[in-house]
């Protein structure tokens, strides 16, 4: 695995099995063979308290530390978990300067600045338990020659579900009627007024990545017409699988869809895509389902829209910044379905990032390359979706 | 149409153009051609209030009265709508002594027993704007010579979205995320511990009926272990299509199942079916989705069982009785996810039982018959489900 900062430090020690292919010609990139030293991993994850002993698979918890303790330990690193990532005098802080790995997680992200990986003297490889490492400073992850990876497609899966939930949420009225029957409450028409059928809606996805092919494969069955806008259309054989139209204007896909679902990383291109003009050129009381991340909305566009109706129901489990404040406006609008940052990190999700994790250590250590598409920033470059 | 009670009325005519197949051979029952005269119809249905307004296609409610009363008032015919259902002082007990047709719905349910039936003089008619008609004693229907249908087909797509809609809530934990968000609060741990993807779940369904059939078309990309219990094995082709396997023997399949799902009518048979000593033959911590009816279940062992863990979420739209009343213990027991009766009454599945209910009343003013699966009661005798 090339990574130019290994190559500068100069007790590494340089693996000759691994594949000449992943050797750069360039004098400052160089394979790492890990495994002859120890190595101080830091991961930061969500606490579970007394959560913790309630599933014994949960393991992408602090407690659950990805189920790695023994195996690192055994081998001779040192393994260190916190929760406490925000500040200087936080206890991801205090390991900064002399972690090798830092092993973040979208679901409670340490924002890995530019600042902090000029401190972080001895860091190589930063890995994110799930998927998107958006809280990574990537350009700078870049500069400094480290290696940044996540698992993907660990919970494609897991995201897909959850936004066809989101989307049922909104377009059947769930919430209102929920509401009713814990307030003591029943009034059918106060929920059916609003309350729709699936069935012959028009669905459009804004990317249409491994997510959004699983979303339109699951939205196959109730009949919709389904809708994508990405930069390339798809696989001719999934397009006819789904029945999805490819829409190369993102504004013509917008202004027909009943239901928009976000399926776009967070780069620079995509940051507050969705402002107050993009908003209005949607349908009157479009629905939108955002589990992709926070700033690619503008928060308060979106508050002002559902206040106004333009927005007709918003659900997502992301935001920005991440945890929410308890003032973050997204809590008090109306028509939402929010929720916490969860759905890629339901129990199945936890155990399918905490084997690729694991995976990558054990390919680190044994300085072999990792799955190439787990790769975010490989040798100073980044991968292609963030170009 | 054949109608017994129809036939011992001194004033009705008889129409010829009836096809010959409809005439029963017994001296009671004769064609109906209600043309000839003016009807008295009733329609009883849930008030909208401030919401009538808000939605043209709001047809299902009281003040949308199907939007067939244009429709009736120019062929002569009275029609009175009503949501005052309830005891000899309601607003619909003051027409049962001489009105000819009821309509009613499972959403707001006119409950239609042996004592009204025997006031009820001139009634020859009951129609269901929806599907499902236990709110009606048929026994004392089809031996008072009554005709009872309904829209067969109009909502079962608006009922098995909102099943899947149901099973995806309770497997991925929403509502402890959204309770989070709306309390200020943020702990993806609390939620965490017990979400799960629906991909590789076992999902059964009691009774694979047309909603059930419908259901299990729509899980079939989410790659679980689908099982179906039935009177009867479903066509090959349809088995195949779904990959859901046949369970002959109920306890069978509940043994197995994560989810389990309830698509069966409520009859006499099926009438407290999940009590104390079934719900303890399924597995710990199954998830049960119940937009039936909420009488095939005994409410206090669901209650008993979502206290104890047996159950680990329980979702529905079905209540025993309706509107349940503010203290239904339902409305308090943990890990639910309920909603009043909505979701055969969207905007869309309105629409449809508002088009089937006119095309039955113009067939009956006709003397046609009704299309064949709608008949709940057919010449004083159920249908072959509710035997």
């Amino acid at each position: 695995m090339a990574m130019k900062r290994a190559a500068t430090s100069a007790i590494r020690a340089f693996s000759s099995s691994s594949p000449a292919s992943s050797v750069s010609s360039g004098s400052s990139t160089r394979l790492l063979h890990a495994s002859a030293e120890s190595k101080k991993i830091v991961g930061v994850f969500y606490k579970a308290n007394e959560y913790a002993s309630l599933n014994p698979n949960f393991v992408g918890s602090l407690e659950g530390a990805l189920g790695i303790r023994d195996w690192l330990e055994s081998q001779g690193h040192q393994y260190i978990v916190t929760d406490d990532k925000e500040g200087l005098d936080s206890e991801l802080e205090k390991h900064i300067p002399d972690l090798h790995v830092l092993i973040t997680t979208p679901f409670h992200p340490a924002y890995v600045t530019a600042e902090r990986i000029k401190r972080a003297k001895n860091l190589q490889l930063l890995l994110t338990a799930g998927i998107g490492s958006d809280h990574i400073d990537l350009e700078a992850a870049a500069a400094a020659g480290l290696t940044v990876a996540e698992v993907t497609g660990s919970n494609v899966v897991s995201v897909a579900e959850d936004e066809l939930m989101r989307i049922l949420i909104l377009v059947r009225n769930f919430l209102p009627g929920y509401h009713q029957v814990i307030n003591g409450e029943w009034n059918v028409a106060a929920i059916a007024y609003r309350a729709y059928d699936l069935e012959g809606k028009t669905v459009g996805t804004v990317g249409a990545g491994r997510i959004g092919k699983l979303l339109l494969q699951r939205l196959k069955p109730f009949n919709c017409n389904l809708l994508y806008h990405d930069r390339l259309k798809m696989d001719p054989e999934l397009e006819k699988q789904t029945g999805a139209k490819f829409e190369e204007d993102l504004d013509s896909l917008l202004s027909k869809c009943d239901v928009v679902v976000i399926n776009t990383p967070l780069t620079e291109k995509t940051r507050g895509m969705f402002d107050k003009e993009r908003i209005a050129k949607m349908k009157k009381g479009v629905l939108i389902v955002n589990n992709a991340r926070g700033a690619i909305m503008d928060t308060q566009a979106v508050v002002d829209a559902c206040s106004s109706g333009q927005i007709g129901g918003y659900s997502g489990d992301v935001w920005n910044p991440q945890p929410a404040p308890k003032d973050h406006p997204w809590r008090y609008m109306p028509n939402h379905a929010m929720t916490p940052h969860i759905s890629g990190t339901t129990i199945d999700g936890q155990l399918r990032y905490a084997a690729g994790v694991k995976d990558m250590l054990d390919r680190y250590f044994k300085g072999e390359e990792f799955p190439p598409q787990n790769y975010i920033v490989k040798e100073g470059k980044l991968a292609s979706q963030y170009l």
